[in-house]
């Protein structure tokens, strides 16, 4: 979300250490909160919250004096309060010694570090694709939203006029009605109001099979515009990645198309087992970035961005890996599913017939003891 | 809903002002109705309440009145009232006098009003979609209710059968046991009439599964016939637009379709920044109506309709913006997404061809500060 | 799903009043039955409600006896006692009379007319496909209900051990416990059970999150399945009519197959109005069956099958239909949407110059007044 | 899940009745130890369900001992406790034993046997294909629950605020609030706290939306991602089984990929009836392995793996079966429904031919009485 470049001398804020650290004050600061709001603790335990409540904000505030201090010496670094991460960080930080000195209590002051829990949507990357679809999809859900409202205010009316009679203290009023009918329209029934004439219940009953229609429209509507939304940020970091591999940018455009479409990426870590020799395989590799290792006897080969691997288990008959192949850096893969790999080979002959010709080649060599590298030309 | 035309002189009807200030009515109107139910209000305040209904009476009157009024002269005039718009109106108004002559208290005579929230129909236009849809798959909504209605009863018999000994105020008789039916088939769960035997709470149980799987199918059928009719009259709407665009309308038919799939339309006031320089950039735009502003130096380019921009962005390297544009009238556009601009290009190379040369020459134009629109020939 | 067919002498039996009739007499007995289970009816109402039962049953009975009485004639007469429509005619008539007989009480006996609501599976063909859908997807379903039951088991254990001191009525022993389970894993949650522990609520959260995991699975799986079996029969009933119609038949195989997948059926009575003149024009029309009247002057144009109209509206600008047409006897036609329509025409220009020039000519007709039906060659 | 392999000698655990067996023990035992939590059944029944307890966990105990033990040679035994399947036969057994050891009520050691429900995840292919699911839409599926959190801890805390003044044993602390709010989020609705106060009801209906939101996002990722995966396994299975028909698998590339996506598995035991004479037709069958007879006078046919049958049916007018087929050996057949049939049919005239051709030549055959066998060449 935010694009924020720190200086090199601040890069212990740039680790994944100081990431998982964060989220375990994140954590801790929650539980402590939560902690606080309950009556039965001892007075010292209470202390200690209240110590270890103050250490997370400070924490925080720290963070965020780094991230925005001038001296980090970017140019990002003046614009991070205003980014939408920047003022994230400072909603969690200001409202709390701000209660305190207009004088609420402490105790519902510290109930603001709750707004802690906004801090996960800096390192919730899918959250942005949902403010994106809700955009999107913004007058559709306003319709189903707009059913909503009619059937919420024409039910609570119809029970209001039945029950005011029978049951003032459940419907005696509309804002009761309404209540009634929010909580059975969601068929959430808390069951604190529930109709007891004949024709009540009847429209109940069609209130619930019109919540179960409208929730099915919001659910359908949500799940399409995810998916496709998905799918589309999905093909643009793929594409990026596919035209980084010579072999497949070479591919004539539709091709091109057609595979970015199917590839799936992987980031691994340095030593990491890719393939493990004698399992069953089901997809085969293109190294984007990094460099794995293929152990094979004498010695193990190492192939770098641009060739792949995994395609002998696809097309050999038994379908086990001949070799088990090793991570020696961070590393970014391609994914193609055996089923995929097939119907993209049965549509494009003629890269079936290179990968075909580079495994016969590699599957004699492993035999032969010897292996090289499939760069692309 | 309406294709209604007011004369020139009730111009103010047509505007967007006039429109808000419904939507302000309406909500007051309905907050006001809500407000007189309940008891514990003063009477000045109560007073003050029925002045206000009586106003947003008045003003949907006088609405209606105009919009259907003979001097209007238009041809449509005299239809307005016949129309669903008129008939919804007309619903709005004329049962609370009505109530009030033939002697109903006024607190039950306002909670008419809540009839006014039907207009909402009126301004939302997806309720239609969901009309169509409701009857284009009515024979299987009709199926997944008659399963529905089987379960209910069959459950409502069993348990009035295992339960009435014990439980006679919930299932001692047929309508108690249907109520408690259908509150669990929905999951809805009230907790006012709770099966106590063993085989009792196991038929529950089936009970609320079935619930689960009617509730699937609903949700299933309606969602997919939303999302398809949606995309069909989408696709209209489109087709329409792509084929006021020269450039566009010129390519060979299976072109202009796909393409018009992947458009996506965006209305803009005047002076809106489509664009900004030098962020991301993740679309293309053609222009159907209006006019853009292209804001470079020495001097700003205009864009009319049928010209296009933000392919650099899409072409070039870094994917950044290197223009903000304006709109300087309001404008109709289409927007192109990345993802399936790659995808049309790799498909329509000829297009392809024509879009790059001009991106081209636009880039160099811009770097040599001087840019013209490209306008399709 | 009952292919059985009456001898003409029983025409009344296939007629569509004796349908309503029987959905009536349906919806009576049930009333009726619902009616006799309350106990605050006067004695003079609940004989009259005991005819009734007895003329419903009688009605079914005749029904029955008449549709697989031997000398009706035709070989499937014999074979509809054990059809699956005549198994389910005979559970709605025999259990009732047979309950009397050993001695059930009429009250409970009389229960035992629920039953009839199996006869509308009769009439609703949706159902069948349901059945299908079940039968195909069992292995996955299968899957969903064993998480379902782990997931249920093993939360009823953790709530046994966790609350059976505090709460030993609720979750004292462990069929108890799956009572909760179940009423929680559904959401449907009665609050007759709750847990009251920190640690049991936790589960319960965790319970109720997998509750909604398990639903949303379920619902894909008879949502898409649903969706997939419903387009297949739909393609096969629409391929049956698209080859009916000389002027499709003869497009080349692949076109037949991309039409009939486009088409949507309509079946219309006699005198029914399909087109209205000024109307807005959104799809044009196959003729199956039947036949159609474009009413145009000087004297109005019959359409038999093979015949098309309301293309015009598709190809001119305005968009609207330039006459009225109305069936004059009961027609099946098929409708293809405006979206529809221009991807075809896009797709097969051969046919898109057909159908314009056709259109061409009845469009000058219809300004010069006479107007011939398109009849394929 | 395991491809455990036992040796002859131990041909028994192979068998079909052997897992029926244990369905059987594994029903029975969970019911057993369901039955020994209530209180009210007689010290007589208790040693008995006792005694019934310890012979299932005997018997799951020799299960393991068997396919692990190293006399049965293969060299998969001695990796049996260490797979998956291994590790859960082990979880169901080992636990009791040492609870009891080390001093637990047995009442509460042997819920331990609810674990036993486990080995359902060892008969239910299905699972894996969830497991895989889940880590495949992790980000997406951990957004989801990002939101979920978010919502919970600030409508918590929002209802702690307004609520705890009149209801402090609902809503007196952040953990009775959070307990609400799960409840609420996931529309499960005990009722056990309601908020009171106007704005805490508003917050409630708003919550409710929401759950219906996140749910709906649940839904749709699981269910979607769940058909992805369930469809891509099918293609591989499915692909598999096409390379062994040499009729089909010369086809060229792109027409098998088509194909393989259009067929269904389907596995029959011997002398079972897979089409019957005089049934409609909705289907064709290619035989991969096994054996089919057509049962034609003067003398059945006997088709082998490699042939087809079923599609004069689809061809012929009538669209009857013409002769009814019987399994004679345990088969595995391919099922090609009548739409894909047309479909496929239309965009490949090559195939359409030979197989209309040979239709022809069997239809005549059948009415002069003599029928062979179509042998892929």
């Amino acid at each position: 979300m935010s694009d924020y470049r720190l200086e090199n001398r601040f890069w212990f804020f740039k680790t994944g250490a100081y990431r998982v650290l964060q989220y375990i004050v994140l954590a801790g600061g929650l539980a402590a909160m939560t902690a606080t709001t309950t009556s039965n603790i001892n007075p010292e335990l209470r202390s200690w919250l209240a110590i270890s409540l103050w250490c997370c904000l400070g924490l925080f505030a720290c963070d965020l004096l780094v991230k925005s201090w001038p001296l980090s010496g970017t140019a990002g670094a003046s614009n991070y309060l205003f980014s939408a991460a920047g003022l994230i960080d400072a909603l969690a930080i200001l409202p709390i010694p701000l209660a305190l000195l207009i004088g609420v209590s402490p105790d519902t002051a510290w109930l603001l570090a709750s707004l802690w829990v906004l801090k996960l949507t800096i390192f919730v990357p899918g959250l942005s694709l949902l403010g994106r679809v809700i955009s999107l999809e913004a007058r559709l859900l306003a319709s189903v939203l707009v059913i909503f409202v009619i059937v919420l205010l024409l039910a609570a009316v119809a029970m209001h006029v039945l029950e005011r009679g029978n049951q003032p203290a459940q419907f005696g009023n509309l804002p009761l009605s309404l209540w009634w009918a929010v909580t059975t329209l969601t068929t959430t029934g808390y069951g604190d109001a529930v109709p007891q004439s004949l024709l009540g219940r009847m429209i109940a009953g069609v209130v619930m099979i019109c919540g179960l229609g409208v929730f099915g429209l919001w659910t359908g509507i949500l799940a399409t515009g995810f998916a496709t939304e998905y799918r589309r940020r999905d093909f643009v970091r793929n594409w990026d990645l596919v035209t980084r591999v010579p072999f497949l940018r070479n591919l004539d455009p539709p091709a091109v198309i057609a595979l970015t479409r199917l590839l799936r990426r992987l980031e691994l870590a340095e030593r990491t087992i890719v393939v493990r020799r004698g399992r069953p395989g089901d997809c085969m590799y293109f190294v984007v970035s990094g460099e794995v290792e293929v152990e094979i006897e004498p010695q193990p080969v190492r192939l770098g961005p641009g060739s792949f691997f995994g395609e002998i288990a696809l097309l050999e008959g038994g379908g086990t890996r001949m070799a088990t192949v090793v991570t020696t850096a961070p590393s970014t893969l391609l994914i193609l599913e055996v089923s995929d790999f097939r119907d993209f080979m049965a549509h494009h002959p003629e890269l079936a017939r290179i990968i075909e010709m580079e495994s016969v080649r590699r599957a004699s060599v492993i035999k032969g003891r010897s292996f090289d590298a499939h760069q692309s030309p």
